[in-house]
This record gives structure tokens, C-alpha cells and sequence, in this order.
């Protein structure tokens, strides 16, 4: 039995991380201005909106992604006038939120245009409250249509780079597809009853229920592969079209993944079977990624109880 | 019989009018390095990228909509360096390819992040050329996930404002759904072949094939429909669940339309059953648009020879 953490205090539902992600936009504006459906008996619960400017232009981000933002080397140098927009949003929100009085948990709420269904993703994959957060999610908040995903990214470097992290606990809960600018009512709604289950799930951690050990999949990141491209650095194909939708499908060596304008197929060449992530999201054309490999791990995660 | 018009001898495809809707951006850059696709053996193809800048910032347009910006008042304004860079590229593509020794036939590429098939965008609805080749994809180029749909913007004001309308005659192919910033290969296909579908087109009737008169629905927009809005201008619900995905399906009066985020329904409150289009389009949010109504018509067009 583990008694690891205390109670959850002080809950943060960000929206709007990337400005043109649009159910988290949207319900973190509706939750801004009528919070009463966050409220739970044992903690405070608060909506906030990430990158206002973002948001105004529809836009993932002005200068640069807050998400990939939060470094100690940016977070800790001293600010000046010139400094990209999401720089100084960072500092502001990591000394709001973060640094020597960190927020008990934040939930960050994304949109892909990748078929990622529910993924909750843990930046902190070792942390035992997002991971029984997870498994109660996938347990009473499934849906056959938006599947519930545990998807696991790694910190081996030990520099953090996310918003969600400046938290002592943590996920976001990345959904779709959906257009990026666009917001879907199955989406949005899907999102909305997630967030309000993971409440639940804290409401009750907090009551002193005991979550006994389980065992569940996950997907972790294991690399990223880039579209196939000229000399010149130009796009030279697109996803494959059995390679489209398919996230999480197991990827075999020897299965089609990219398409050239000129006809010719592109095959997966790696010696094992990868599980395809993000394939063909809008955001990550210009960081140069087609989709994002991982591997299926299977996780034994031990019993939580809160220390009072 | 009708013999209106002459051989059409020089035919331009334009991609990235929008320079984040995928499809056309990628297939024109394609055709501008790799023309031989385009060849036929009665005329001359270009292939051509409108609004580069926009796409390679991949956004819609860098100061204003380029496809609003081909008013009379607009073109024939005398220049300043500080005129937005569409306005200035409207001049450029109209001196180019339109004014006083117009083009014959414009093809222009769009994508939707709506679910509107393989709509086939007329702006001048009257000209027997494009309804012809209108008719002509839809007998020789359907499919059943893509179905084509013949769009009639009229064009009652007298007053052109979109690129194509700078040709003798033109359409647009107007596919989706598809995320904008996203290349999707079934998309990217099934425009392909309908854009060789029309160069073939172009082929039989400069070589003389007599095209019949023929009967054909097709869907006239009649207004504009906006999202719910509270007191500050702020967007209080979204598109209806029943609504999403049903572009040109039949809504009538009763029919649920928005919902709000405090659970409202809104319902369709016209006195005749109308056609949604272009419902949940990204880039019409910021025009205040969740969809265009159009009717139902039936148009009776008469018969097409070239005159030699």
C-alpha cells in the first residue's frame, strides 16, 4: 500500500495552451465566467486560459510554443523587453502556478487533428496520482468511438519543457480529431465529461478512497519520423493511405507509410513493430514530424491512498 | 444547340489561394516542378501558387482574404506600398491572367474542414462551359465517399471579388472535410482526378464532341447563419451535434441547429427547409459564419458545341 501524497488542494483546468485548440479554448472561457460545474467538496478548482494572445488570433502560438516553454534555462533568465510573447507568458504563469508554490494538479486540455481519440497524456509517467487518474478514466469514462489512450512521454534528460508540468501533478487530455480552429460538439462534449471525471476521481482521493494496484497498457514515445522530402528540404510525399487515421494500429516492418505526388510507396523499415502517434497533426508540419513513434508498455502501477 | 464559345486554349490551376489548404498548395507546387500530368493535346496548362507568402506561413492569408480581393475598386485603385500584400498580389495575378487579355478557363484548388465532398464551386453560374464540366465530373468522376455538388454563388451586385472570376470561365474545387495545415492523402487524391477530369474535358470539347443539353440539381446560397452570441459578442454555443457533418443535408424548420455550453438547444426557426453548407468551416469563424443556407434547384442547361 502506498501513502505517497497528501490531499489535492488546488486544481488548475488550463485551455487554450495553443490558442487555435478549441474545446479547451471554449470551455475554459465558459468556465471562466461560470465555474460552478468545476466545484467539488474537497478542493478548489480554477479555469484559466494559457495564451490570451494566441487565442485572440486563432493561433497555436504568436512567437513561439508556450508548450515547449517552460525550461529552467527560460524560465530562470532575466526577462527583457525583447523576449518572445509565450517567453514572458511562461514566466508569468510558472510564478503564478509553479515554481516554490506549485499547484496541486493541472490539467491541460488539447485538441490534434491526428485520430488520437482520448489520449491522456503524463509528462510525469511515473507519478502515481495521474497514473490512477488515468486507469479511472479508461474504467468509467470509456467510449467506443473516442477511445481512452494512456500515452507515456519520458523526461530522460530531466529538463522539462511543458506548461503541465510546473504542477505536482499532472496530464492533459489530447483529443481528435478535429481541425485546428474549429470546435466539434462530439469533441468538446467528450472532453468536458472526461474533465469532469477526473474531478470525481480527485474528489474521491481526497474522501480517502483506497485505488488498489492495477496493471494497464500505454503507449511511450520512442521517436519521430519525418516526411520524406527533396533535395531542397521540400515535402516530397504525404501519409501513406493506409497509413492515415491509424493511430495507435500497429506499424509492421514492411507496411506502407509514405505516398510520393510521383506514385512511388515508402515502406516502414524498422526491425520491430512501432505503435504510430500524431500521424499527419497540423502543428507538427513545421517541426518536421510526420508522426511520432512509440512503443505498447505494459505498466504494474501500485495501490494509492491519501496521507492524511 | 448552342455555339457561345470558342476553343479554349490556355488554362490555369491555381493552388494556395488559401495557402493553408493542403491539397491544391501541395499538388500545385507538384505541377509547377512536374507539368507533364497537366499536358493535353488541345491547349496549354499552367500550374500556379496564389498567395505563397501565406503559404509559407501556412495561414490562410497574411493581411486580408485574397479570394475577396478582386473588387473592380480594389484592382483599379492606384497602388501604394502600404496596400495589403493581397491587394498587391490581386493586381499582380489580375494583370497576369485577367483584365484586358483574360485567360480561358481558371481552375482553382480549396479545402474545407467542412464535410462538403467534391463541391463544385461556380461563381458564374450561368456559363454553359463550367456547368458543362460541372456535369461532366459528375457523370465520370463520382465516388461515393467524395460525392460531387454543383455550387451556385450568384452574383447578383454585379461585383466580382473571387481570383477565379478574373478567367473566361472557371470553378472551383472546393474538398473536404480536411483539417487546414493537414495533407490527407484520400483528399489529395480524389482532387487529382477530378482536375484531370476537367482537363479532359477541355480536351473533347476543343476537339469538337457536341455536349447534350441535360437537366442537374445543384445548391444556390441564399444567407448567411452565424453562432449564438452573448451580450459582449462572445460565441455562446456551437454547432448542434445533429447538425455537424450533414453539409447539404435537408434542415427544416424545427430542426436542432446550436447548443449552447449551459445546454441549450437552438433550434432552425426559417418557414422552409434550407441546405447547410460549409458548417464548422475554421476560416469563417472570423467572419462570423457557422454555415451557409442554400436552396435546392433544379437547372436546366442547354446543349454545348465548341464554335470553331
Amino acid at each position: 500500500m502506498s501513502f505517497q501524497y497528501s490531499t489535492v488542494n488546488r486544481v488548475l483546468i488550463v485551455g487554450g495552451t495553443h490558442g487555435n485548440e478549441m474545446s479547451g479554448v471554449m470551455l475554459a472561457k465558459h468556465w471562466i465566467q461560470d465555474p460552478s460545474e468545476l466545484r467539488r467538496e474537497t478542493f478548489t478548482t480554477e479555469a484559466y486560459l494559457a495564451n490570451p494572445l494566441a487565442v485572440e488570433n486563432c493561433a497555436r502560438y504568436v512567437d513561439r510554443d508556450l508548450n515547449r516553454s517552460f525550461s529552467s534555462e527560460l524560465l530562470s533568465a532575466s526577462g527583457c523587453q525583447s523576449d518572445p510573447y509565450e517567453v514572458k507568458r511562461a514566466r508569468e504563469i510558472s510564478q503564478k502556478y509553479g515554481s516554490n508554490n506549485p499547484i496541486d494538479f493541472i490539467c491541460d486540455l488539447h485538441n490534434t487533428t491526428s485520430n488520437m481519440g482520448a489520449t491522456i497524456l503524463l509528462t510525469q509517467p511515473d507519478d502515481l496520482l495521474s497514473l490512477h487518474m488515468a486507469n479511472y478514466l479508461q474504467k468509467n469514462c470509456q467510449d467506443p468511438v473516442l477511445p481512452c489512450y494512456v500515452y507515456c512521454i519520458e523526461n530522460k534528460g530531466g529538463e522539462n519543457i511543458y506548461l503541465q508540468n510546473i504542477a505536482k501533478h499532472c496530464l492533459a487530455l489530447e483529443l481528435g480529431p478535429q481541425p485546428h480552429g474549429v470546435i466539434r460538439p462530439d469533441i468538446l462534449a467528450r472532453m468536458r465529461k472526461l474533465l469532469n471525471c477526473c474531478l470525481d476521481f480527485l474528489d474521491l482521493y481526497n474522501k480517502g478512497t483506497e485505488f488498489p494496484s492495477f496493471e494497464m497498457d500505454a503507449y511511450r514515445v520512442t521517436f519521430k519520423v519525418d516526411f520524406p522530402r527533396d533535395a531542397d528540404g521540400e515535402m516530397s510525399g504525404l501519409i501513406h493511405k493506409e497509413l492515415q487515421d491509424k493511430d495507435y494500429v500497429p506499424l509492421k516492418p514492411g507496411d506502407p507509410m509514405f505516398q510520393t505526388l510521383k506514385g512511388k510507396e515508402i515502406f516502414f523499415e524498422g526491425e520491430k513493430t512501432i505503435y504510430p502517434t500524431f500521424i499527419n497533426e497540423a502543428a507538427y508540419y513545421e517541426k518536421q514530424v510526420a508522426f511520432i513513434a512509440t512503443e505498447k508498455i505494459y505498466k504494474v502501477v501500485e495501490a494509492l491512498k491519501v496521507h492524511c
